[in-house]
């Protein structure tokens, strides 16, 4: 298997799940900071629309996670369930993570990341939590049918969806206490070495206090 | 097979190309109008997000059109390549169609759709449809090197372009003379049975009179 290179943006939940995955196949791949300077004359070489993340794999150059991740788990092993059924359930997972967990956490993530305190809009912050909480319930229920979301193992849906609950307990939003099974697997996936080795520093440090 | 249902909106294309690709694999499924009154009460049970399409196969209830073409392709023929790296560009080509063609175009649907000509923004209309021209080069490019864009056969990437192409026709957004094989390729697919079946009767009329 060649060297796979990975244009990265260590706190992005879209190039997060990448290292997940990665991880989880225990398959290395480089990861390139965008922020350095080289790699960001590569960057914009290679991703004309200059999106994270960006996979190399030789001359094949794949600019957004969705085929990122469906490359990985075509070339490697782990990631998705052998049924068809289950697949597509990991794979709804990632779109629910995206569309209402993720819809909502941005807004939190951006005001209290680009602003100072005491110019948070309240309002905004109030507005994202809720949203984030509305999607708890059915992530709980769906947790009742094994210890991850779809079938004994983790999969895509854990790549896509841990970076999102990491990413609210770094900006101070909690799982509240009556999702226990929601807390019960995000300390699963926080005592895993794949989630852990593919998470910023910054996030680790809050992670292993959680767990 | 079991006979698969699908909550529609015709001109969406994200409902359109689960059709197309149901269409290439010679697949029955039953299209459910969303607006139907008895068919707005399923949906709204079935899609807490209130998205289309929705695809039910049995007891699986499936809610984003990406993980719907993954499952239709994982469980019939056709709609992807053999080998990874084409399977990986197919769906590298859903992405490009969504972030930059269907971005721009939104734009110049959502103007003219929702307002009398007059009242129209033609600044609106302008950014939109020089977004969705920037987007053509990398097309006319790749499309060098076959009839379709990952290989002979159209795949994910047909069913997930033709609709926003379509779209942009049907919005009076023709491709210039200087993209020759973007236009034999949209031909190409205009008089292709599955591409047209599939189409909205009012797109369909004007595919014809382009073709």
């Amino acid at each position: 298997m060649s060297a796979l290179r990975l244009i990265d943006k260590p706190e992005c939940p879209f190039c997060w799940r990448v290292r997940i995955a990665a991880a989880l196949q225990s398959r290395e791949v480089e990861s390139l900071d965008r922020s350095e300077p080289e790699v960001l004359a590569e960057w914009q070489r290679l991703s004309p629309h200059r999106s994270v993340p960006v996979l190399i794999d030789g001359d094949l150059v794949l600019t957004d996670s969705g085929p990122i991740l469906e490359y990985l788990a075509e070339t490697g092993m782990a990631l998705l369930p052998d049924s068809p059924r289950q697949r597509a359930e990991a794979r709804s997972w990632m779109a629910y993570g995206d569309n209402v967990l993720g819809r909502s956490m941005r807004e939190v993530v951006f005001e209290k990341r680009d602003k100072p305190e005491d110019e948070w809009d309240q309002e905004r912050i109030r507005e994202g939590v809720r949203g984030f909480l509305q999607g708890l319930p059915t992530i709980e229920k769906a947790l009742d049918n094994g210890p991850f979301l779809a079938g004994g193992q983790p999969t895509l849906a854990e790549c896509a969806l841990f970076p999102r609950f990491a990413l609210a307990l770094t900006y101070g939003v909690e799982v509240p206490s009556d999702f226990p099974r929601i807390r019960q697997w995000i300390k699963r996936m926080v005592v895993h070495p794949a989630f852990m080795s593919a998470s910023p520093e910054r996030v680790r440090n809050i992670l292993v206090e959680y767990a």
